[in-house]
């Protein structure tokens, strides 16, 4: 696809997105405004918004009929996820966790909001990714049997992918390898693929489910989303080592600083380069293989994941 | 109800609910194995159980399908809603919130396996809560279509009244409350009236929604929830006061000596009662218009807000 028509189509799937998330969020009033504050503080600080988008694009791939509209069941799903990821920053930026104080040039949520409240407002954004979903959930009961079917199908792959057996495991490896001596490629890889890759594959399969994409369909959407969860971590790690600052947006070399063990500081620069190449060229044919216009979902993945570093 | 029939019966129910939040807990393996130990160390700690036998005896008053065994869709909802339960109390001993080291006479989560974990082991239990309703509801697709439904509606009661507009809104009244220098009453029925009393509408609500009672009926056990709620916490407020510490089993007076305001404190003792009395009344009108036999719901809740102080 051509870059300034992928520009233009990408620019355009995160303004939908924006508004969706802002439309979707509670007002904030009541005895409770202050949690709603700081929900709609945390989803509204911006990001690439990749998650929602891959939904977007992946509904496409199989129905055109979101084409000029989003539905607003769709809207729901999009909405849930960038919810969920969203909760997943604010609670990893906890003094308990990450303590970070800044992420995207402003006050963490906690910091903002005290870390009580920062506790609570990422609970009430997991919680409401569910309102959400069930929302979509009940204005199916009144279209066809196939449409429900298919948003319980979606729901149950999120909360999957969102739980112990997908990112919430994910970090648990991640916080357990921070305590380890030796981490191991195969730790490292089981973060990757839990931590990072399940959000991402849970986009590219809600998205198909949505659109009635069939099981097979979707177990290869998911190994897509793998790959590209994988390499984009592990160029994001290569960036830390190579990238310069003013591209990345943040400092370099501050897993090595940090005595961070990462692919790259365990394998070398070379065949990580090599490693994202092939896992980029495997979800590049892997795509290929379904129908519709894959045009912008290749452009898109080779944003993330191709060769500019 | 005879008391000692009633007492065969609570303890059977219990016992079913135990026996399901084991079997239906993740087995601990694989490299987030230590997250999975916390959420069964949380939610295994013991309690009366008093949620998931609210569904129970819920569906029980509109259904005979579970009088000897508990279907399995049904046991997914009392456990994603002691789940529920868990993970709110789990974060709430955080050392972001209320920095309790005991609970039920052992060390909190986070005191065991530290604050991530604990922040961690509580959202993992919540996002859990929603894979057991996704469970039952990909369950409900191969039954008929008003299995589905009836499942939907159940999913979508249980998250809101977790929610901003129920349970977590609450807890933000709460926290919002502790600096205040003049709470109102106002503030604290608010607070009772979705932090404690949201859960306890939403399980007796639930319960009967699966049994396929109607929109009047389910209504009106929200009402007999939210009474019972209220009733509960201030006489749980007033036992901090005049009962004492062999039969609550805990230290009394503890409000006063913190300085915090309950009903209690604000209103004094006589009207606090009067108010216990009149809700629980109410509660029992409202529940002996519904069909059935209600004797052991009658007993449960006088089990709860009777005149036992």
């Amino acid at each position: 696809m051509d870059k300034e028509l992928f520009k233009t189509r990408l620019d355009k799937d995160v303004e939908d997105v924006e508004k969706i998330l802002k439309e979707l969020l509670p007002k904030a009033e009541g005895p409770a405004a202050t949690v709603m504050e700081a929900m709609d503080y945390s989803v509204m600080a911006g990001g690439k918004r990749l998650r929602p988008v891959m939904i977007l694009e992946s509904f496409r791939l199989f129905s055109h009929e979101c084409d000029d509209k989003i539905d607003h069941k769709l809207g729901c799903f999009m909405a849930a996820m960038e919810y969920i990821h969203t909760y997943s920053l604010v609670h990893d930026d906890l003094p308990a966790m990450d303590n970070d104080e800044y992420r995207r040039g402003r006050l963490t949520t906690w910091k903002m909001y005290g870390d009580g409240m920062g506790v609570l407002a990422g609970d009430a954004l997991l919680n409401y990714a569910f309102e959400m979903m069930m929302k979509a959930a009940e204005e199916s009961v009144s279209c066809h049997a196939e449409c429900a079917t298919r948003i319980l199908k979606a729901s149950a792959i999120l909360s999957k992918k969102a739980g112990i057996y997908g990112m919430i495991g994910g970090q648990c490896a991640d916080i357990e390898a921070e305590e380890k001596e030796d981490v191991t490629i195969g730790d490292l890889m089981f973060i990757h693929e839990h931590k990072t890759a399940c959000l991402i594959e849970a986009a590219l399969m809600v998205g198909a489910v949505l659109a009635g994409a069939d099981d097979e369909q979707v177990k290869l959407l998911e190994r897509v989303g793998s790959n590209v969860g994988v390499a984009f971590q592990i160029r994001d790690d290569l960036l830390d080592v190579i990238g310069n600052t003013e591209k990345l947006g943040k400092k370099t070399g501050s897993d090595a600083a940090n005595g961070k063990a990462t692919y790259v500081t365990i394998n070398g620069i070379e065949p990580s380069k090599e490693k994202v190449l092939s896992l980029s060229k495997e979800a590049e044919e892997l795509l290929s293989s379904l129908p519709g216009d894959k045009g912008f979902m290749l452009a898109l993945i080779d944003s993330l994941i191709g060769r500019t570093y």
